[in-house]
């Protein structure tokens, strides 16, 4: 059965080691060129789909990326990459990230829980301490790019990140209808706030050609996302039509990227990919 | 621009106020017959749309009802019912809901924020201090079902659901992909660990009948809820199908089951407030 863990372990039995995490988490960022947060102001718009779709298209073109996936409640990266199994310590005591290729490593809380269907029953101040440590005491190496992938909503985890990771850059995920885009100005208004900028925003699922006529069907409306990207001053990187290939590969594991290559999702990615790396 | 909560007003200058607090929760609790908390795993499974049109099916079946929206972070119910404008305080001192009609009544953090852009930036403890005076700072009065909208996952806002409210039952909404279903388990797991009872689970955005040729188009696949409740031993309430006019009744405010009467998704609802309604 879950645990419900309602306090962080008191600093009072260790030598400042609040300091020292700081050290670990600096130590570890230090290495990491270019970091994105990928938010979304409403759940299931396909921001973890996103994350990694987005992480296989940088990966593909040769560059070093790391995952890591700070949605406790709901840690869906390691399904959708196909990865199993617990991580394990390095002679460093650090975790080594789970591998989905060459170039690609990804840290969840669900490859450090042996129950999958067990809940992560946490409060604010212990989710801050988990976050500090998938940065500080994991071995990251040196990468070009670290997309994290947070849980819906403005709370504990993407505000830690913002605090944690002060040169992270936003990128917000949407769905084009109007109850979206309300949240979607309140992720916004949080960038402003905790002073982090927005790379751009995406608008996932618009429009779905309907696999049997081939007629567009918008489920969401369409163009929302360019709409409150232009009316907020922000970069608009794209839309992602909606194909349900993307929800069998998300539940199987299996890469979409690699099934569906020539598919309207991954150009988009692939396109997407490419503007995050004009910064390398 | 908003504003970061870390910390919850302090204790100290007030005489036993957590006392008070819980003696205004305790009475608020006693007019209210049966409490229901809709939670999902996953986001964007359609959690809020199916609080909000299942509290109107109870509402037009002559019930008191009201909607507690503990989405702090994205409330979307005041929205999806159309109601603008922020609660009032009464002679008592306590919040009138805002009122959608007769028989039905709504809180949410949305009417209690002038700029609506904004975030609510909170960590932990302050939400749980905000809901509990959604309980007892609120003028409920006598009510038959009060239905209880939260985020996705297994966080802050369930768990002080679920401590505060001990009578309260779970509705789980889930979509019927893997990638769901794998965060239904975790709330299945929450709620054993809380103790609170599962009153069923319903399978939201079960199929899309395509607009334009009629045929059926899976989106999320099918079934996985009914079999995931099967499984867990919960009982199953019912498929809901996708319908872009509830997107779009949702966006503006509009009553679905008053723009859409004879639709499938209508008759959804009337048959799982059907099933809630023998409890009364």
């Amino acid at each position: 059965m879950a645990q419900i863990m309602e306090k962080v372990p008191g600093p009072e039995d260790k030598q400042d080691p609040q300091a020292e995490q700081d050290a670990k988490v600096k130590d570890s960022l230090g290495k990491i060129k270019n970091k994105f947060i990928v938010m979304s102001g409403k759940g299931g718009v396909g921001k973890t789909s996103t994350s990694v779709n987005l992480s296989i298209a940088l990966a593909n073109k040769g560059f070093k990326v790391g995952i890591m996936d700070v949605d406790l409640h709901g840690p869906d990266v390691p399904r959708m990459l196909g990865l199993e199994g617990m991580l394990d310590l390095n002679q460093n005591r650090k975790l080594n990230p789970a591998r989905y290729s060459e170039n690609l490593k990804a840290v969840s809380i669900e490859s450090l829980t042996p129950n999958k269907d067990e809940a992560i029953i946490w409060r604010g101040p212990i989710k801050y301490s988990a976050i500090q440590q998938f940065i500080g005491d994991v071995e990251w190496g040196e990468l070009d790019f670290l997309i994290i992938d947070s849980p819906p909503g403005t709370g504990d985890e993407p505000l830690t990140v913002a605090q944690t990771i002060q040169d992270a850059k936003a990128i917000i995920v949407t769905t084009p209808q109007e109850v979206a885009l309300a949240d979607v100005r309140k992720s916004i208004s949080f960038c402003k706030t905790v002073k982090m900028e927005i790379f751009g925003i995406i608008e996932n699922m618009s429009g779905l050609p309907c696999p049997h006529c081939g007629e567009t069907i918008d489920l969401f409306g369409s163009g929302g996302g360019e709409k409150t990207a232009r009316t907020s001053g922000s970069a608009f990187l794209g839309s992602i039509p909606f194909d349900p290939n993307v929800v069998l590969c998300g539940d199987s594991g299996t890469c979409f990227q690699d099934a569906h290559g020539d598919s309207l999702v991954s150009q988009a990615f692939d396109r997407i990919a490419g503007k995050l790396a004009e910064l390398v």
